[in-house]
């Protein structure tokens, strides 16, 4: 049985979603944000106090694009995963790591000096240096998206659960509103699949029952 | 024949090492850093603008960390890869991301707020964020490295590649010298490598055949 220790809306919604894409059973642990604050046991079970932490036997991992690709590779039933013969492979590859660390984590700058950090600390120049950043970056996948349905191989990818998360997190912080409609469009496909809205329900249910806040933490600053 | 676009120093050190270890033949573009601004003709190859830009017959790819996956899968020979039903697959996965969204990201708001910025447009703050962020999620490596001599698989993978490039970056910085005993050690480990001073010598060796400043940004600014 997997584990995925998990906040509301945060990275660990990548393996969540690509869970509900398998149809895979899972625990889902929730935790208020940012647990490595709120939640000093969490540390025992992962040391860097951050989500995702996920559990499949043996196996631990932390990064969330990593563990997409680690789960669509685990069930190639699914077909999530682009085989490493397949044409498609470095695209594959390289969109699972630019959803993180292209898309991700300029927005998380995005957040921290915008919304989670005291007013005195609070640094607007950040705020609008990485929004720019995140959006310059972000118009690179318009042409590719005009003309096709998903990022790689003509098909629904882990890779698309990658960047769609960081559309998820663009849509709380409000700069979806200048996404150009190539990428809108593409973000409105993803959120009509229904392992997307299965996902968004599975967390807000398991926040209910184990008494953590039900609201994504950027909505609380 | 593989294209490989970098700046001396830059992220794509990590295909540059990697293919030194691999032993595959590549041709070696060198530009000045930042691309995106120093050379408008680059942004034709690579409209993003950064490096690596990594060019295999169809395939074009941008992310660092990603590349040395795909290259290490291509070239199982080279013993770099750790195959999908290997016990270590998840640890491989999660370190090829950690390297680079969890270690190199942070030290690049270090650089730009610290050293790349205008005086009037740096920011301390964020310079003592991140890289206590840095060092904090380095120390996490710091059991396992008193164990083990790589990071998975008990061999030197292209894991290793994508975090050791965090640990050059952090060379640069002059973070090094809060390095923990055993990622120290680890760190002597991986310049020791024949392949790693091959690419050192290669990206200086190019730099001056094609009359770019041979010293890393880092080191300019």
């Amino acid at each position: 049985m997997i584990t995925l220790h998990h906040c509301v809306s945060a990275r660990s919604f990548r393996p969540l979603w690509l869970l509900e894409e398998i149809g895979a059973p899972y625990e889902l642990v929730m935790h208020a944000f940012p647990p490595r604050v709120r939640d000093e046991a969490f540390l025992e079970i992962n040391p860097l106090g951050t989500v995702p932490a996920l559990f499949d036997g043996q196996v631990g991992m932390t990064e969330s694009a990593a563990i997409c690709q680690y789960l669509a590779g685990r069930h190639p039933e699914a077909g999530l995963a682009v085989a490493q013969d397949d044409p498609a492979y470095g695209d594959y590859l390289n969109f699972l790591h630019f959803g993180e660390a292209t898309l991700t984590f300029p927005q998380t700058l995005v957040l921290r000096y915008g919304r989670f950090e005291p007013e005195e600390r609070r640094l607007p120049q950040v705020v609008e240096d990485y929004s720019r950043w995140f959006l310059s970056r972000l118009r690179s996948l318009e042409p590719r998206l005009e003309r096709e349905a998903f990022l790689c191989a003509g098909r629904f990818t882990a890779a698309d659960v990658s960047v769609g998360y960081a559309l998820l997190l663009a849509s709380f912080i409000g700069l979806d509103e200048r996404f150009k409609p190539a990428v809108a469009a593409y973000w409105q496909r993803l959120q009509a699949r229904e392992a997307f809205q299965r996902a968004k329900a599975a967390e807000c249910d398991a926040a209910l029952a184990q008494g953590v806040p039900p609201q994504p933490a950027m909505e609380m600053g």
